[in-house]
């Protein structure tokens, strides 16, 4: 494709996109397609080509639209906000068509260099000390693994360099409230610690981990001669938002160098706000944060922060080469390659930089108020109103609901959950999670779409009662 | 930002983009800058904003510009090439517009099975059989990662189930050629083997890996009562794209269930043109692939396809929930956040079916065609020019050369060969990357830039023989 077909066929799609993103609330918020059908509406051989643009764009419009659940819907109220902020889209346009190539400081400067600059900046916005030091990850899940990797070669003085985990002695153990996210048991898994040394403790009433019950297994696990390599703190699980304690967690850990990694994937972002950055306290004495400007915040998936303390811990697990790790403790540059798992890098810093040049931190910030305001009202009249239930504290932006009939109970209470959610989203006027919580089901109402507005959070309200009432 | 903004702003960076590969031949391919340089020239603070979009693309030109190393450019020759099409910068900017979140098939269908799709069409495209089944990775990092966490698992009959890999009795050892790239030996070490078990094998003239070599080590460690788990065969290696004997190696592994894993990260784009196909002899036979159509063919990093055979092994490790394992084995749908490390998944598909469906493929064979035919022709003319020498066979795109003026050898030839080739990256005419092979310094010349002609394989040669006898 030469550059000035790129601009004509170019053109037209930014019309498609905004066109799409000013009317997308006109449309079901659900994927209207059962397993199958947008794969059989697609050719099963490769096309030859060369074609032409608007007959690609048709294809898009017949194959794909019908098989997009619309997280961008501003009634979508499902799993996490996944906001792409057409601001970010535009950095996100700008790094593919640079075509930047970042696999070393020499490769792309100033992909480097601005993905440190960037870096610091969502570092100063959510209050961090300058200790900590940031690379962005495409997810939180790879933050996990990065994290579990870094505390087992810390627990084994590197065995990496040696014999491998399976020339250790004694059992590795990581420590998680059974709220942490699955890509936390998945990274332990990963990383060889093993399912019988992923120790789950208890909860407390608000289903934070309980920090006396920490201190007990990590006692015990000493007593019986394991080593207790790493704890993962949840501030703001993905069932209820529990918010783990993190200032009690470091206390716990520190005497042993147990490595402490905040989970805050989405609730980074709520510490855009100084006045919620309580949520989080004790978070200087952990080892690493994941936070994604991904979900709540708007900047285009992928683009997951992994904050670190100790850069030398990082650079030394992920590096598999000493040259490289000489020229990063020079301080002369910095090699991206040695702070993850994979070695080539888009470059992800501009879709942070175009969403905070053009839209404003202030702006985020109003957003952030707004929703926690929303998910405050709904949950009042979630409360107020009989047969309804708020089933966990509401301590971000989601509101957990039940409606409980009179009479209605184990089984055929959970059947009803499920029955008057799938019949909201089937609606496609909004479109919720469940999820279980503490034995049974329940219904996320996950308020922060870009574009929710009250009147938004007024009408999922409206299509619950409907859908669960009339049930 | 609103649609319409977005509509205005994007316009004006469409044709940014369009200007910029337009004249990007005029540029000076690498970055002019020094350490630090970018750095300095941004805020430390972060924008307050909302700022205007014609500043920001002001400061883009100010600060990013000079630090950019032009992978795009026709006179880039480092590296592998790392081809941005325009076509598929369409898909990519057409992936960020939607806003799909990929964690499950439910919350995006057409994510899930358009990548289903296009994966099996890049399956026929390269002649692989339909016992393949593909995903798209960011990176052969990820993916060599992959595969070995995949080969512990099997070697080990699921340790991450029960106690990890520090519960096994046995070493498990990984097997590649000296040759295969740094990726390899980070991942073995990562999944926990530890570097004492990545075992170096013999390699023949033309830095192939030996498969008798291979089979000696074998019964080595099996004598020694140690456990073979993998082998990695480089097909197109990094530095001199050697070619290890996939069909050698496959038979070596068989009777021992050893995995192995074609890392053909830069070559499975050669494997588009049929008459180059038997580099990869016995690929049947493998059990995975790694295949990076952000490098030769033009897909738009980061995109990786990932290819294995039994989807069970890669399903039982990825997974951590066996709930998940049954709606993939029934049949009814896939969920790729269990073919991978990440979650979370950009629709990256999308960026492969715009450059097909646009340029076709027809164009890429043509383009490879022509990079073989230029990297032959290069090689020929520097083998017929007195004190230059062609130190590898040419068996893809890339030539590695020496100029070896009388006189001169060890370290004062290794001096002469990175002060050369320094200049020529120096003068920002064209851009090469020095490497050590066997014992020494010499010059990789990768040939395939997207707008790479003969002419710009004759200027880079007029520059080299410039730098280097006049130095």
């Amino acid at each position: 494709m030469t550059p000035d077909e790129f601009r004509a066929a170019g053109h037209e799609l930014v019309d498609w996109i905004a066109d799409f993103r000013a009317t997308i609330g006109d449309r079901p918020v659900e994927a209207t397609v059962a397993p199958g059908d947008v794969r059989g509406s697609m050719s099963p051989t490769p096309p030859v080509g060369p074609g032409d643009f608007g007959s690609l764009l048709a294809d898009v419009d017949r194959v794909v639209m019908p098989g997009m659940t619309h997280v961008q819907h501003p009634r979508y109220f499902g799993f996490f906000p996944a906001n792409v902020s057409l601001s970010s889209t535009l950095g996100d346009l700008m790094s593919t068509g640079l075509g930047a190539l970042g696999i070393s400081w020499q490769s792309s400067p100033a992909l480097t260099e601005v993905e440190e600059v960037v870096c610091d900046w969502m570092r100063q916005l959510v209050g961090l000390s300058d200790a900590w030091h940031g690379t962005i990850n495409d997810t939180a899940s790879t933050s996990a693994l990065v994290a579990l990797l870094c505390a087992r070669e810390r627990a084994t003085g590197s065995s990496q360099l040696r014999g491998g985990l399976q020339a250790e002695a004694a059992a590795l153990r990581v420590y998680a409230s059974p709220q942490s996210h699955s890509s936390v048991q998945k990274a332990a898994l990963l990383a060889g610690y093993g399912l019988d040394n992923v120790v789950w403790v208890d909860v407390d009433g608000r289903n934070d981990l309980d920090p006396e019950a920490l201190r007990r297994a990590i006692d015990t696990d000493i007593a019986a001669g394991r080593v207790p390599a790493a704890v993962i703190a949840s501030v703001g699980s993905t069932t209820c938002t529990a918010i783990d304690p993190v200032a009690a967690i470091v206390e716990v850990c520190a005497p042993y160098g147990v490595w402490v990694h905040v989970d805050a994937a989405m609730a980074g972002t709520a510490m855009l706000v100084p006045e919620l950055r309580g949520l989080w306290d004790g978070v200087e004495g952990a080892d690493s944060i994941s936070w994604n400007p991904h979900k709540w915040m708007g900047a285009a998936l992928d683009c997951s922060m992994y904050l670190v303390r100790d850069v030398d811990a990082l650079v030394g697990t992920m590096s598999t080469n000493a040259s490289y790790l000489a020229s990063t403790q020079d301080g002369a540059v910095t090699q991206y390659r040695d702070w993850g798992l994979p070695l080539g890098r888009r470059f992800r810093a501009l879709k942070l930089w175009f969403q905070l040049g053009l839209d404003g931190v202030g702006s985020i910030q109003e957003r952030v108020r707004r929703d926690l305001a929303n998910a405050a009202w709904l949950a009042e009249v979630v409360a107020a109103t009989p047969q309804w239930t708020v089933v966990a504290p509401v301590r971000l932006q989601t509101v957990c609901v039940r409606h409980e009939p009179a009479g209605l109970a184990d089984d055929a209470l959970d059947h009803h959950t499920l029955a008057w959610a799938r019949a909201v989203n089937r609606s496609g006027a909004a479109y919720l999670t469940p999820a279980r919580l503490d034995g049974g089901w329940m219904v996320r109402v996950s308020i922060g779409a870009e574009s929710t507005t009250r009147a938004d959070v007024e009408a999922v309200w409206a299509a619950m009662r409907s859908a669960a009432e009339e049930s």
